[in-house]
């Protein structure tokens, strides 16, 4: 999109050559071509060295740009605004089976679904009006999905599974495997037995959740594994069998729940943080980056942190060990200079 | 189905109405249509606070109950036995391939063998009797798959990869993948040079074998990436280059094995642990969640813990470390005190 | 093969029994039917135990073996010689596209181009000359794959997702799903939102870049995640929105990059270690496992290590924590005695 005809759209006025710009970036990391954007003028020196081909300015910016500028009230806002033009379109899921999808004669498919190229729907499953299951997905028997509910490329729902409304299923999601359950020991000969402990539940995922790239959460040994309204699941994260998230949750990528552990209203689970199975944590504890959590939280600490998990205090306290182990250390080698 | 139905299914009596039940469900997650149990007096406030509408209890019980009563001799028993008959039914995986697989004309497929839609199976391949080869899987040349194996839907085997018999292989799992193996550093002229390393070997999977969803396992380099019978491997763990895991193991989820380790028989390691890569686990030994194990562990300690990994009883003296030290901080605040 | 064959093949002799020889593994995971090697007599022992059919053993060794021998003088490089005849065949992958595939009328091409059965390449999309796309992938609406770049199968590409050339794309990696981003607060009537961020932004990967099985890289919120040249990322990383990696660099399994990091040329970040978001690591910093790393790095530590992150030397002091505690309480208590 030409420069000239971006600043028109903005409601603003191109200074300089009417470049051909393709996409936004930040001032650091644009390159040719790119739009970037600033209203502080506290960041001149990143103005002045950006690659960008034009730069969104606010009317009294005065220190010049190394491109061409669309000056504009609100840099921010219209840079956004920008930010959607040049996005990837969102691809048209047009209501419709494709001829290519195995969908069983026996599922309910609602008004105004889309199901996408190699798409496999078993019997008796349930899909919500509106709802958009797009290509190569598999959706197992009596499964229910939600109304409005948007599954991406290559999950799997195993049998059995329910899905909410207005859901969002990105890519490679797993949702309904088998937990991990084996009851081992010895035989009376002595020799060694492991078997599976059958997994008869479910999943249940409430409405407008968003569950992202390649998560897993597993079926219920017995009922439903759960996770409640609003939650929202970020990539790579292992939720175990009967696990209860209340709902309101965040669990940020690389994160694991462990069976049966209850998770409040409203809690936040960092990156790469652990928690055991068999627990609850209370309505709004937030359980930072890599902490690792044994034991129940009541919620009397808001946010905890290292493993096993402590409040911020104590774990600063633990971080600055070494140097106050070194102080005191200093300060008996002191005592025992007087003591002789 | 109805109380007085499953009632007289379980041996046992019902009082109160005759509801309706869809589930089953621990007594704090039931909910109205569930189906819940209680066996020990002492969780009387549960029982009491339970949203189930019916409850399993023992012929002594003279609590009562907020809801509908099955009087079983053992309820939990009772309730294994009615979580069957709610659970998704198993789908029926009949023999036969599916219209629209696409098998490669030189693979052997075995008698009673199941292949579902839009799965690939290469050249050479060999699938053995009674195995299910669940929708869109994908198994590449010459790979070996054993007999009654069942493999979900959405999982990769890479060209040559053998799974062993009786084995579950859960949705996304990926097998025989390149290791992550690089030659760099400069040439003459000082620029930088990164060079793959062909990974050559395979990887082999035992007998009676459960991968999870979405984990990951590599080829060897040469040879073999080994996993041996009866091991257990959960969700979204990783395993890499010419590991070799020798049997009856348990992997939880997001834990993960560096290249060319060796662990032991009848080792656990637990969630989010890690274990370096060229060194040795012996049998039987117990790697704690968290844990970064970066040396061979002999099977002195049995459980270890923290990062670096060590004994039960050093972590737990590392974990009091601030208290210990605030006691000491006192202690020479006291003498100095003295001291003048 | 035989081993006098293999021998004829490696420039060597044998001696002993002419074996029928089936794949190459080291002294100790070696079984009947394996070639082992063994070129420095300080392994006697592991080559006595070797459960190898045929060794690869060096002129001057005089220790004998359990097994064939197959005389040659440089037994290392003559293994990977074996290794690369006994490695699964490279499947072929002829220029074409599969019958089953659906690929968008207004997409592509480019000359020898090969696409796999169950493919979908959605429309706008862009693959480069040689390009290899295996069975069951998915590429979105204007992506662009460059030429050469090989994708296994079961990868989703979402729209706009850009790919460079000779790039190695392995099993179930996700690029382009949305950015973990919400805003969320409390409404005037007190009732809680969360409210998804849209995500405008692509992935961008640049040449010679290799992405292991079931990795995650999330789109930009706005303008791009950028992955750069030679950058090669192991098995279940996680790469979040706006990341940007210059390039030349490597990231090993399980470890996690949170939003609009910048991570410099020439770094290293082991396994299972996580990057908070925001931050700027400089150039050629390794990153070690399992550390977590919460505030930029100026390149003056060239390894960190621990959570929160520290040099080598800070690690191992405070590894040593307990021990050094341990001599100032005794010390403490020698002077309270002496005190009295």
């Amino acid at each position: 999109m030409k420069a000239s005809e971006l600043a028109k759209i903005l409601g603003g006025t191109l200074e300089g050559e009417d470049v051909e710009l393709v996409a936004c970036g930040g001032l650091e990391e644009a390159r040719p071509g790119d739009l970037s954007f600033c209203k502080d003028p506290k960041h001149v020196a990143l103005v002045q060295e950006t690659k960008a081909s034009a730069v969104l300015l606010p009317p009294d910016w005065t220190r010049g740009a190394p491109c061409s500028v669309i000056r504009v009230e609100d840099p921010n806002r219209a840079c956004m605004a920008a930010a959607k033009m040049f996005a990837p379109l969102d691809p048209v899921r047009a209501p419709g089976v494709h001829a290519s999808a195995v969908v069983d004669p026996s599922a309910k498919i609602g008004e105004g679904v889309h199901i996408g190229a190699f798409t496999v729907v078993e019997k008796g499953a349930v899909i919500g009006d509106g709802a958009v299951i797009e290509a190569q997905v598999f959706i197992g028997e009596g499964c229910r999905v939600g109304a409005k509910t948007h599954i991406y490329p290559q999950v799997t729902l195993r049998e059995g599974t329910i899905v909410g409304r207005e859901c969002i299923i990105h890519c490679g999601v797993r949702l309904g495997g088998d937990g991990y359950g084996f009851n081992n020991g010895r035989r009376d000969d002595g020799s060694i037995f492991i078997e599976k402990i059958p997994q008869l539940g479910i999943v249940e995922i409430g409405d407008g959740v968003e569950i992202g790239s390649n998560t897993t959460i597993d079926r219920a040994r017995i009922g439903r594994t759960y996770i409640g309204p609003m939650t929202k699941i970020d990539n790579l994260v292992q939720i175990g069998h009967n696990v209860k998230v209340k709902g309101y949750s965040g669990l940020i990528a690389q994160s694991g729940v462990a069976g049966s552990t209850e998770i409040g209203y409203g809690c936040l689970i960092w990156a790469q943080a652990g928690v055991s199975g068999h627990i609850k944590i209370a309505d709004g504890v937030q359980i930072g980056p890599q902490a690792g959590v044994s034991q129940s939280l009541d919620g009397s600490v808001k946010y905890v942190l290292g493993a096993p998990a402590e409040s911020m205090r104590d774990f600063g306290a633990r971080t600055l060990l070494p140097r106050t182990v070194a102080k005191i250390k200093a300060e008996v080698k002191e005592i025992k200079a007087k003591l002789g």
